[in-house]
């Protein structure tokens, strides 16, 4: 039995705790919130939990075995390598740090002291995600030529970061999770509105080899809520739609048939009208799954596939949105990026 | 009674050889193709039409007063440029000309010899445009903060322009009628995947005053076929899905309340929901209504607001994103781009 | 090459007269209409037709092959029984007539003079109806269990006939089309609102053997437009969607899997949630196929599925609903119904 | 503080005790379960509640205030009972009995022994059916006249009951709600295609003075999960999407302008097609607020509007239905049904 503490009970707070105090090898034992609603809040539903204001103090508490930490980002990584120092295993939110040294370090010292630093890449685990890996895995699709997502809504506007920081983890990981670490170069434009200094409407293009390219537009100034991804392939194309609960991802057996020829043109390509089918998605709740392959990774002394590495990674991606956004909009070579393993 | 001859009876020169066949004020009197099948679906259609094989003569006809130019876009300023030497009217699809310099001399020509030179970018004409304008006019918007569009299908691969020559003018047009020639940069990232040299998928982004920030993704590789924009204003907001003809326009009473304030976070923004509503929209046919906007402007030797300076600008913007696909995104600036007028 | 008249250029009529006109062995010669303005409209579209305001002179003129009814329904009996009596195949819009009797001395003169008379069950020649036909023939569905229409939009109020016999032809003529003649018995209520003495909101119900049961909401005073189909059966379900042009028809392997079992419950019911799939719908004008259908079974004397056989026993379902609607919704036994054939 | 105990901790058991868990004013202190997996999820989930087998135990226990009856309907009616008798307010479940004499006995019981006795129809407490009580009472859709609601998905089949009254107590309270106890009568369709005896799809009309029609399409074996109503009246009409989030609710300013005249049609109806609007509906969790309103009826001794004389309301309409099942559909007339309170 891994004792649990939750730092943080904020907005996903409330989420991680419950899913932590349901799983049957964890016990949570300690939540810290630096506001005094929050911890009432969490008085009221975990009356046997010890509910406490001070973060610090739960990172290096002798009895807990696991932190799970779901602060604003620029606290993070003080948060981790506190519990890191302290022989914990580490649960950290996305983004996971503010910089990439900082993950760096983290990742260093998880790695120098054999703890699980995984950090919590919920979309990863949700069945859409897990189907199209699979799909991907067994070459349904094709080569890949375009990955599109619209992530936008009224949103909650971050303090601490602009709107790519607060939804681009979701696409940056899902890519690297479905093709690895192989994006090439990163570019950012936005724009903010209030008189906060940071973007409120974003668009990131992600580049890889043979032409694929990625692209999300996120937006906190939506008056509609969308969480839309489309992926073109050579064989096949999917649509995912996160609000269709019903019927999240279709596959079309649709594209271009081209046929190379003599003449003025010298390609013809008619588009291919085929059936589609929506697969059975798996209704898992990811985080309940996501909680559970952490407890395996602990117990079994496992890498999980979204361990600081990857954390890392998504970061760096970040601070090249950041370079390209004060670059008004240059691509920035990830050349380096994927060296630090 | 003005006498037409329709170049072009391809996709598009259907409709245009009905809509003018069927005004009042009109007469078509000629169709040029050079394809027999195209030629022979015509002559089916209007057995009481000419019609013919040379454009060129079609162009030069002492018969004609006006000429109705719906060819492939590298063949629009050769056609137009004989048509207004020979003092016709002249309509020509979107984009107008291949190059800037090419449209320059057309509207110059057409200036010169008090023609009307008028570019067919239709969906000005449409309800929703004009419902959007007039909401834009009379302020109920806000200011802008962005304009978001997503034109995709599975496409037509054309043979001569890339996606964005080929939709991009919808929405470069639109904007520029919204809010006149303020744009003031553009940059397109985009791929081709096939072998044609032709980007099929791209993403187009337009920088304006007031960080306003227009985005279009163009795309004919997409599994399903999309027209919706969204457009971000201070009061208010608007979706457009041109795809749902019962409820294409919403208008949305929401946005963030923003107070600047003391302390740690120097502003405060709170989402503002509040009800939707979609306007009436006038349901006509675009292509009727600019067919006779052409014949009154004819008439009463007006201008049209899509005229050839209109068609120009367009252009020069297209090239514009050429120059950034060229150079790998770069931002490339319009400082120049409305002096021409 | 087969000589045409058409009967009627309201609201329909133009399509039938521009479908025929297409058609290479049929030749338009004369429309008729009462209305002047519609014969203006009819001569600018067709200046080689002969348009006459004389239904009956047209019915009898010995140039015509064919004649195609498309007036107010009380009118078809008369016009149809002229042109069979003038040796003309007849094509005539539905609801056949307005009464049983009418329909059986047409469908008996056609007999008698070997000529063809096709009702105009437009449906049945659509891709989505197609689809159906060839599922359900090849037993992918399994036994039906349901069948249920939703036919609704804000409705042009006919002024001879109620909401059913407006808009029930379409599912009474598919559900006959892909089931036989097998209805036993048939209700229906409805309330009308206006002052007309006719029901403009309508349920009609349809038993079958087997439990399966059709029902149809239809409705002139709906304020959203829905053309929506539901089809259950033992092994699949579909969902036809008449308003989504681009996934029209779906098919879901989804059903009960039931187990019969000792004790309080006999049978143990559980939910199968399996893939959907979108075939292929031939995208075609189902007039024009239609048309196409009428030419062959002229040409080759062969008797239409949507003879005047078919539309008779559609007439006499409507009664059926006529009588139960004047009987508080009794269920009224269809048991003679078919024998006339 | 009242002391709370809940009867059943199946499906909607386990939501009860989360809100009575929460409000302040109520105590949960008692969950009886007859299953031993149920009654360990309860324990899991309220550490500090006593779990127990025996409901009727529950029912008769003094230190109980508040008995919740979550259980299979034909066991509320001996629950309720033995909780009233023991001087009990009662919470139940709808359907709130098997026969309206049960009803009939506990709406007594409870007035006699001065008890809240109230019906948990949920719906009542929506946003939606909230707003749409309000755009009533204040007249904006004019005088009614239909209600069409479509509640099906591929369902849990009930033991105990049919489809009709598993699902139709929604629509039944709604409309009792709306408009008070006006319906006149009722009918019902429809079939059941397992061995159960019961019916799995059913059609309902309920009909009303001014020729209001109310119907209900009611489906265990739908492919698709809706919940859709759409409300005619004479000045506006809505449609209520209850899976569409974002926007549920949607009045339309459309209808039938209708003109008399003279001639041969003595009514000229034209559409009318104005705005639509989607007011804010409030995004409250319905059952948190009728468990509050539960409190306020008991602390101020009130009548719910939801008491046991609604519940019975509902229940002399489901056995109407019943009864015309039986009969083939025949119109049950419910002249006495709103004598007994």
């Amino acid at each position: 039995m891994l004792r649990v503490g939750v730092v943080g009970y904020g907005y996903w707070g409330p989420n991680l705790a419950r899913n932590f105090s349901l799983h049957p090898n964890f016990k949570l034992i300690r939540i810290a919130d630096r506001d005094a609603d929050r911890r009432a809040a969490a008085r009221q539903t975990y009356p046997e939990v010890e509910i406490i204001a001070d973060a610090q103090l739960l990172c290096s508490d002798p009895e807990i075995d696991v932190v799970v930490i779901a602060t604003p980002v620029f606290t993070h990584h003080e948060l981790a390598r506190q519990a890191l120092l302290n022989g914990k295993h580490v649960w950290v939110e996305k983004p996971m740090t503010s910089t990439s040294e900082q993950a760096k370090e983290l990742v260093d010292l998880a790695e120098s002291r054999d703890l699980i630093l995984m950090v919590d890449h919920t979309f990863l685990f949700t069945g859409p995600v897990q189907t199209m890996k699979s799909l991907i895995d067994r070459d349904e699709l094709g080569s890949l030529y375009y990955y599109d997502s619209v992530r936008i809504n009224l949103g909650i506007f971050q303090h601490d970061i602009n709107v790519i920081w607060d939804l681009a983890p979701h696409d940056l990981s899902i890519m690297d999770y479905l093709l690895g670490p192989t994006a090439r170069a990163v570019c950012a434009h936005g724009r903010g509105h209030y008189d906060t200094g940071l973007e409120d409407v974003a668009y990131v293009s992600v580049f890889y080899d043979n032409n694929l390219i990625a692209h999300f537009h996120l937006n906190w100034l939506s008056p509609v809520k969308m969480r839309r991804t489309l992926v073109g392939g050579s064989k096949k194309m999917l649509a995912w739609d996160d609000m269709n609960q019903e019927e999240s991802l279709k596959v079309y057996n649709k594209g271009m048939d081209v046929k190379n020829r003599e003449g003025m043109y010298k390609v013809l390509a008619t588009p291919r009208f085929g059936d589609m089918y929506a697969p059975v998605v798996p209704n898992i709740e990811a985080l309940k799954t996501e909680v559970n392959y952490f407890n395996q990774c602990i117990i079994n002394g496992e890498r999980p596939h979204n361990d600081g590495s990857a954390g890392l990674r998504i970061v760096k991606m970040l601070e090249a949105t950041d370079r390209s956004l004060a670059r008004d909009g240059r691509v920035i070579e990830l050349e380096d990026a994927w060296v630090a393993k």
